[in-house]
């Protein structure tokens, strides 16, 4: 009898998927890694600031949760997500503008899950997705577990060029539109709503839904608010929100917003993937939400992020060389940053590294891996002191490779 | 311009893959929302005793998490787990007989994303898995999406039939052979250790890995004892396990244990379905077991458990008619139950249903749905009375429909 010899296990000649075998490894995981080596200022990940955790209220939330809701809170649960937590995204969606019910929404684990259901929903090998140029790598990286081929369309400070997409509809007949309408991850640019409506136009005249990817609009602090796609266009929109970027994304609690008769084939491939989302933090949320302590946190937040987008950009147009270009966001997490068109952002990395100070290079958010003189640039993360001093590693590094 | 007018979207005709649209809905949620009405005794779910749930003791870990590792707790995580909880998961799987080094460890969203994953990285259309006959439902729902065929093997008291594994590996060259080696669901049958030998060895000779689906092993109440397959298989074996039935199910944690070099492929889809498992739970379960609670929780329940089951067992020998077979478990939540052939356990239903008694039928259990004439009773979630009273209820029925 040989039992537990594993160097008769031949893994290496197990037959993995092509699917998976061909799927690339994040480029920004390595990047994340390295830059939370101690001594290394980060603008790589799209950490939300933890010393802004409302980790105390969130513990008082469960406990009170616990006290209400007894062994419900750790029981099994629903794939839709637990009730009442539903009702209040349907109905704080609502009071925002766009006319929800809680047969509209599905609670998934994060936004991250809510992509990858909708790709999973939808995509077969070789179909077409519209997306902008650049996009946000997490969903690149669910669609391409699916063989999507990509239809991407540039953007300008007022968001995708909506002269270009029709002709790609027609072209690709994509069965999906991806935007990240709102502070945009990762240029940091937001969708105006002349083209917010133009693109509703053009989606419900050729009949593909929009995935509105919507993390961050929330976090708007400077700037007028703007009405979501949702709620301009209704159900052809399959809105994705989450909880991560204001109450705490290692919580995982995210959900999608979507036309009722649709919402059934995303449940049934919730249940089949994880049952449902962890209920824990779904109390805990819940709790935390009606004890009124979201809004006050999130103008706490607002503040905060102000504070050191400007600190950062003041810093970089005092340091930084002629000849770089950068956006400034009216809210969210990122800006985006375009080194003259002979820089590679990503062969500066490890020099950059060096001088311990991380971002995340702009390629891996290209589909067709373009945008080498480009990078993404985090501000809630750091700490203020942390913000100079990073800009200024960088600055220093951009001109000695001038 | 036209906005949000639902009713020009046609959602209807928007192209779902087939791979979800030709999805079967489970048979089982039904059952279990009529069986959680007000007034109807359960045996369905797969639901442990909620009375037993350390609810205090879970917000106290949170709390003392909180304490110790600060932002942390709910700061994004790595796709792998938190380091803390790997490294003592797999401390206990080696002390338990199964060298394991960190490395070998994935934390998933519970057992169901473990398998999820698994069919992600190894299934394409048309590949057979090799199951029991019957096996859990939710593996096959899992298997399902990815369009797998299946290969069975009939199970006696000992588990599968070895005699008819290697002619179904040689014919349909399964990917992975899918087991619940104890207690199985649905039919609380073991595997002896003579036959998990035999299974190892085939799978070794055959190179086809074995998927252990084993969230119930830590829950024996009775009898000896058994050596785990991955103990005695080591890297031919991914082992899947859970804290759902042991801590709680609805904080979503489980594991995968596999080899190192083929973790990686789970890793990557890991991380572009939902990025990480949820945080809080992770640190929660870590300091719930590194204060010591486990072990004497699980002595609990196996006490409360087997108390239950003998009930269950002492009522259907008192009251059930000649003719009706069941299996008598050692551990774990569920045993099954044989009626003559000519009786359908999925007719009954809903007037077992009418008398305020709730049980599963046995067809979704088998891939080819036959099994008509079986049902899966769980016996960990009733109370006392409801157990005599459900037993009763049921052989009434029965005994008017022999």
């Amino acid at each position: 009898m040989i039992v537990n010899q594993n160097d008769k296990v031949r893994t290496d000649q197990w037959k993995i998927t092509p699917h998976v075998l061909e799927l690339e490894a994040s480029a920004i995981r390595e990047i994340l890694k390295i830059s939370s080596q101690p001594g290394v200022i980060s603008f790589a990940g799209g950490l939300p600031a933890p010393e802004l955790f409302p980790l105390e209220d969130l513990k008082e939330a469960l406990a009170s949760a616990i006290a209400k809701y007894g062994p419900n809170c750790v029981q099994y649960s629903l794939s839709m997500g637990i009730t009442p937590l539903r009702e209040m995204v349907a109905r704080r969606v609502t009071e925002a503008g766009a006319k929800t019910e809680i047969s509209n929404i599905l609670i998934t684990a994060g936004a991250q899950q809510a992509i990858e259901l909708v790709a999973r929903a939808f995509i077969d090998p070789g179909d077409y997705i519209l997306t902008e140029y650049p996009t946000y790598i997490g969903a690149l990286q669910a669609f391409d577990y699916y063989r999507a081929r990509y239809t991407t369309v540039e953007m300008d400070d007022e968001g995708m060029i909506i002269e270009q997409v029709e002709e790609k509809l027609k072209k690709h007949k994509p069965k999906l539109i991806y935007t990240v309408s709102n502070f945009q991850n990762p240029t940091g640019i937001t969708m105006t709503v002349p083209r917010r409506k133009a693109l509703i136009e053009l989606a419900m005249k050729h009949n593909v839904p929009i995935v509105d990817d919507d993390p961050y609009s929330d976090i708007r602090f400077a700037g007028e608010e703007l009405p979501t796609l949702k709620s301009l266009g209704g159900d052809v929109i399959i809105a994705i929100n989450t909880f991560s970027k204001v109450v705490a994304p290692g919580l995982r609690v995210g959900w999608m917003n979507a036309a009722a008769d649709t919402l059934v084939y995303f449940e049934k491939v919730k249940q089949c993937t994880d049952l449902h989302t962890n209920a824990p933090c779904q109390y805990m949320i819940y709790e935390y939400v009606t004890a009124g302590k979201l809004e006050p946190h999130i103008e706490e937040l607002k503040v905060d992020y102000k504070v050191k987008r400007d600190l950062m950009i003041n810093t970089m147009r005092e340091t930084f060389p002629d000849g770089i270009k950068w956006t400034e966001p009216e809210g969210g997490l990122f800006l985006w940053v375009e080194l003259p068109k002979h820089m590679s952002a990503k062969e500066l990395l490890p020099k950059a590294i060096e001088l311990k100070v991380a971002y995340v290079h702009g390629e891996p958010f290209f589909p067709d891996r373009q945008g080498a003189n480009t990078m993404r640039l985090n501000f809630s993360n750091a700490t203020h002191e942390g913000i100079v001093e990073g800009i200024k590693r960088l600055a220093k590094l951009l001109k000695e490779n001038m």
